[in-house]
This record gives C-alpha cells, sequence and structure tokens, in this order.
C-alpha cells in the first residue's frame, strides 16, 4: 500500500522572522507520523500572497494532504483563506456556521464584532468546516486535484483541538493509512557511529531506523509494517549493549522517571540552582506527576542553600556553591525536608559569565541522594547556557532512573 | 538597495517525523533578521538524496543565501557534504583541515576514527570552511550561480557558535545588508482586532509592522529603514494606549522583570504549584538573573505548601489549594522565607485531570506579595496543560513587572 504524503505549511511573518518558534508544524509532524501518514515536507512562508500560493500550487502535484496553519486572524495580514480559495479555485463567501460561532464567541467576550472579524468568516465555498472550541477561526477544509489540503488556526492549543477532535480521523477514514509499527530505544552514553555501523550491517525490508543523538542519550527509532522485523533487529540491539540500554519508549526521559516513580511506589523531590527549576518544570510537564513529586528548592541563590536545604555555611565558605560537597548536602538536605524517597540536587555554572580556571563554565555536579546512599557526579559540558542547563537536566534524570533501576 | 534574500534549510527525519523539534531554523531567522537580512523560506526536508537537491536547486534561483543545519555526522543517513556537491557542481574530498580537526577531536575523546568519521571530512572541493570549537563538523560553504550556500551542524550550540563566531560577519562583509531598524511595543490586554484598525490608518512607506498576539499580552513589531517614521508611528500607539502599553523590548517578559528588578534593586522569588518550576526556569534564562533572583519553593505537594510556605493545614483544609487564600499565603510565606522584596505565588489547575464544576481546568490563582500589600489574581485560562502553564507563567511575569513599575 503506497504512502499517503503529507505537507504542512506553517504561515507568518513571525516564524520568518524568527519572534515566533513554530511548535506546530513539530506537532503534526509526530501525530500524523504516529498514524502511518508520511510527512515529506515542511515549509514556513510570509505572509505573502504570491509566496503562499505558489508554495500551495508546489505542494499539490507531490503531496495527499497539506496542512496549514496560521492566517486565520482577524488581521490585514492574515490571507490564508483567500488563497486557499484562489488555489483551489472556488469562489469565498461569508460562511454562515463560520458566522454564527464567531458571533456568538464574540459576544460572549464582549468584543464588537469588526471589519475583520467579517473577512474572517469568509471562507471558500463548499469547504468542509471543523470547529474550533478554544478560538474564533474553524478550521476549513477541501479537495482539490486528488489532493486533500486543510486550514488550521496557527494558535497551539487551538490548533491541537481541532486536529485531536476532528481532522485528524477525518484523515484517517478518507485515506486509511497503513499502521505503522513504532519501536524506540534509549541507550546512554553510547556514540552515534558506533550504532551506525550496527545499523549498515541490518538486512532491512521493510523497516526504516533514524538516529537520534541526544544531549545524554541515543534514541534509535525504528519505524515499518513489519514488526517482526523491528523486533529482531530491536533485539540484536538491545542485547548488544545491555548496560548502555535504558528502556523502550516513544516519550521522554521525563516520562519514563515518573511512570518508574509511580510503578513502584517512589516520591522525588529536587533542589535546583543552575538549572533554576527546568527539572521541576519538565517533570511536571507530565500529567500525573502530582502522585510522585512532592516538590522542589529552587536554591539560586546560596542564602537560600543554607536556609532552605541546611547547606551548612562553613562548607559553602569552603568549597564553594559548585562543589560535590554543596551538592551532596543539597540532595541530603532536600530528602528530608521535602520527605521524598529520592533527591536530585543540581550545581553547576551555567555560563556565560562565572567561570573561572579552576570551575569553568559548564563544571556541574549532580547528587542522587536516597535513604540508602548519596552519589555525587562531576559533568563538564560544552555548550552555551541553555546547553548546559537542558544537558544538566537530562543527566540528572537519566542518573535518577539509573539510581531507581540499580 | 535591494533585500537579501535567505532560506534555511532544516535537514534531518527526525524532525519530520516529529522527534526533534527545529529550533535551529528560528535562531537562524532571528539572528539573520537582526543584521538586515530578509528570510523568506524556511523548510525542513527528510534525508534523501533527491528530496535534498531538488530543494537545494529550487532555491538556488530565488535567494541570494541559503544556510542548511543537519546531516554533517558520520551515520548513514547523513548526506548533505555529498548532496551539496552535487549540486554546486563540485567534487568531493577528503579535506585535509577537516580531517586535521576531526582526528584532533577524536583522539581527545578516545574514540577510533571509523568509515563514518572519514566520509564526514570528505567535502566540496575548494569551500569555504567554518572552525567548530565544539564538535567534530566544520561548517562549509561556496558561491554557486550568484547564490552564497553554507552548511552548519544540527546540534543547536555547534550551529550557533559557528554562525555567531564566524558565518554571519562572513555573510555581512560580502552581502553588505542595508541596516534594517527595530521597534517592539508589548501592550497588555489588548485585542488584535483593535490595534489592526489603527494599522490600516497608517501610510507606511518603509515600514513593516508584524503583530504578535501572544499568551497575555500583544507585541507590535515595526521594522524598517527610516527611524523616522519607525518612531512617528510606534509614538501613535504608546500616546493612545497608555495604561495597556509595557514597554519597548525585543526581549521577553522575563527579561523586562530582570532589568527592571536590577534597576531598581529588588530581589524576587516564587512560590509554584501548578507551573511546577516553569516560572523561576523563564527567569533563570536571563544572564544575570542571580542578581535578583533568589530562588523558590515548588510546591507542588500541600505538605509541602504547608512545611515550606508556612500555609496553615486549616486553610488548605478549609478553602483548598487553589484558592485566593491559598494564593495569598503562599505568596506571603515565600516572601518571609526567601526574604525577598516581591514574591510571586501560582496555584491552579493545568488539566487535564483534576477540575469539578466548581474548580474547573485553568482556574488559576495568581498572587504578587510585597511589604506593601499582596494582591491576588484569578484567572480562568481555557487549553491544554502546557498552554495553561505558559499563559499562568507570562501572567505572573507581567502582573510582577505591573505591579514593580506601580
Amino acid at each position: 500500500m503506497k504512502q499517503v504524503k503529507c505537507a504542512i505549511v506553517a504561515i507568518g511573518s513571525e516564524l520568518l522572522e524568527g519572534s515566533v518558534l513554530d511548535t506546530n508544524s513539530n506537532y503534526l509532524a509526530v501525530n500524523l507520523s504516529k498514524h502511518g501518514f508520511t510527512v515529506t515536507d515542511v515549509r514556513m512562508v510570509i505572509d505573502d500572497k504570491n509566496k503562499i500560493l505558489n508554495t500551495f500550487n508546489e505542494l499539490f502535484t507531490t503531496h495527499d494532504i497539506i496542512l496549514t496553519t496560521g492566517g486565520l486572524g482577524p488581521t490585514f495580514d492574515d490571507l490564508t483563506a483567500e488563497i486557499f480559495a484562489i488555489a483551489t479555485k472556488r469562489e469565498l463567501e461569508q460562511n454562515v456556521t463560520a458566522y454564527k460561532h464567531m458571533a456568538d464567541r464574540l459576544t460572549q467576550l464582549g468584543v464588537t464584532i469588526g471589519k475583520g472579524h467579517l473577512r474572517q468568516v469568509e471562507l471558500p465555498v463548499g469547504c468542509d468546516l471543523f470547529d474550533n472550541k478554544f478560538g474564533t477561526a474553524l478550521g476549513f477544509g477541501t479537495e482539490y486535484n486528488g489532493t486533500y489540503i486543510a486550514s488550521l488556526p496557527g494558535v497551539p492549543f487551538e490548533m491541537k483541538y481541532i486536529f485531536e477532535n476532528h481532522l485528524i480521523q477525518f484523515l484517517i477514514d478518507r485515506f486509511k493509512p497503513e499502521k505503522i509499527h513504532f519501536k524506540d530505544l534509549i541507550f546512554a552514553s553510547l556514540p552515534e557511529s558506533i550504532i551506525d555501523e550496527d545499523i549498515r550491517t541490518f538486512e532491512l525490508v521493510d523497516t526504516t531506523i533514524i538516529l537520534n543523538a541526544g544531549k545524554a542519550q541515543l534514541k534509535v527509532k525504528f519505524r515499518g509494517k513489519d514488526l517482526c522485523e523491528i523486533d529482531k533487529y530491536a533485539k540484536i540491539l538491545v542485547d548488544k549493549y545491555p548496560k548502555n540500554f535504558l528502556g523502550y519508549d516513544t516519550d521522554s526521559i521525563a516520562k519514563l522517571v515518573v511512570d518508574i516513580c509511580r510503578t513502584n511506589n517512589h516520591t522525588i523531590g529536587f533542589a535546583e540552582s543552575c538549572t533554576g527549576g527546568m527539572v521541576s518544570q519538565v517533570i511536571t510537564d507530565i500529567s500525573g506527576s502530582s502522585n510522585i513529586f512532592m516538590g522542589s528548592i529552587i536554591s539560586y541563590s546560596n542564602q537560600v542553600k543554607i536556609n532552605q536545604l541546611n547547606v551548612a555555611k562553613t562548607l559553602i565558605d569552603k568549597y564553594g556553591a559548585v562543589s560535590s560537597e554543596c551538592a551532596d548536602a543539597m540532595a541530603k538536605g532536600a530528602r528530608e525536608i521535602l520527605g521524598v524517597d529520592y533527591a536530585v540536587s543540581i550545581t553547576g555554572i551555567a555560563g556565560p559569565t562565572g567561570g573561572t580556571d579552576d570551575k569553568p563554565v559548564g563544571l556541574v555536579y549532580i547528587a542522587i541522594s536516597s535513604d540508602k546512599k548519596t552519589v555525587v557526579f562531576e559533568e563538564r559540558l560544552k555548550g552555551d547556557r541553555e546547553s548546559i542547563r537542558v544537558r544538566s537536566t537530562n543527566i540528572a534524570l537519566f542518573k535518577l532512573l539509573e539510581a531507581i533501576k540499580n
């Protein structure tokens, strides 16, 4: 059965100017792929009529589905419906359903209907509509020359609502994509090049493999129609690198941590300095984390380390806040104070300032404390501030996972 | 002087499958625009020879600069150099400088040079090289038919290093783009449609305006060569909406907060429940925040609210953890315990579970406490978990900013 080829078009000058990060395309790519669709093109386009039209025209010839995000608002730079109509050779008309939806919503919000809002409900004649519970603009779509093109709002939670609740099932019913199997293996501390050499020896028929070298991990992602073939080759790697193999997952390290804590009834908490809340935020991203995550102390200043984590002032005076001794004391303090089974502390120098010859930017100490023992790890990371914080977060969660599993 | 048109190509199947979020394109878009280059196309392409080649060929005809990220690694799916060579009609050869750089680096890391690494240093003959302090792959570029095409690694901090330290100056010297002026106005609580109607009355010659409706704010971004024209129209909006106008900035709300605290010598801290560390992380993203941010208590469980923030158990029993009373107590507790001038608390229901008819998903209380007063705000937010957390974070920072300014 042939692939159902999808293109994603993110419309909006703010994306190409960089002031807004496009997360919609990534979301659509993940969720289309999950259901067996193949995403082969993702493009960002400025709010320019010709550019949008040319993009649509180019993509019609090579894709079964085009999904667009953005450009459905009431302002002068919202052009999607107009260009959609031109591209699909339809007239625009004031859509009754869209008008009612808009009018109800604006009435509730106490906003007067303006020229822009009237323009916002001029949609291509005869298009399919997809309800938007969270916003003014409905999604809309139509078939043109064998391609189904649908347009969604650019606001992420509105787009996700429409996609999850209406559009994806519509597309599945229409195209009946072949079920693809996914298997992700997560390895710690294994260079990409080593797994690459193994993969070159595989005789794959129906399976593709994508390698994702992350900050502290390597993901080997198997995709294909033949689950037996996937399992066969996945097993080869798992058996070959048992010490490095952390688990199967399509999810984040944070979810692995939350799942294992829920399974084993462990509670956790953090004492964060240089990561400044990132570890806590990443864990609490996971719905259900409140079952196992009790809280954290973000001890950005030394005073808070002393007052809230019971780190001795003499210790900080002697060894410094960025030291294995301080990480050890922070983790032990957090475990007692938060009353958790496992506490993780992170103290380091994220940069760009603050480094010395002795303690350079990127020096990070991570400690994991349980009632059995407290272990401290020293990392010397390279990169910019954000990268050092993200890597510290990932390493901290990996070390926690390893500690719980062993 | 004509525009210097840039296209950005992010290469990597993992991007179109969605397992990795492309932040490189956004970074390049921001930083090219900042220097006067005009980004008109951003594309993601899978690791497929034909697709990459077709993309390059399409973009050559319409762009002055093409920047690619990704595909420079040592594995079987790293194809950029090979396709770059075909597209620019050059041979590949083992590059001496690249080889030495790779060999030195791998020796330091104790990694054996494999076939993949040798392939990694086969670069187009005669290309320009751009040093990579943080990784194995050097950046490389060349001119072809009037277009300058350069390829950078996909690992974000490696790409940023090369771009910031070598490539951007190279491009500025070569193309001498005309300096563009930027002015961003940030408004709180102003609907997009209202500003849109004002903008429709402007007679702009050399200025473009981009509207960014955010979670709790509206950014009006002026861009153009004529600073007088920009100032004239910016002033019209500032004078028309003085209560809503928060400030000028190209930066985040977090940076506005850090700046104003540094200027006025205020210290801050947070008591976070549903945001789980996000507010703290966003503030500590800003280099220099350690001057003003002392720390936070992430009180995800009620026990931590009671033990670490001195919220009375009887208060939680009576009103619940998601209540204005609890937010008030959390903020006051945090201010005393962390010893800061301003404390902000956030307690709410981020969802998707946990809501009731009485207290639905999206109900969030935010309190700002200073020695003068403690004020509590009730928000009823719509959206998914991430969106509610992000919006709560933004609203909390805005309210803090308003409190400090008034």
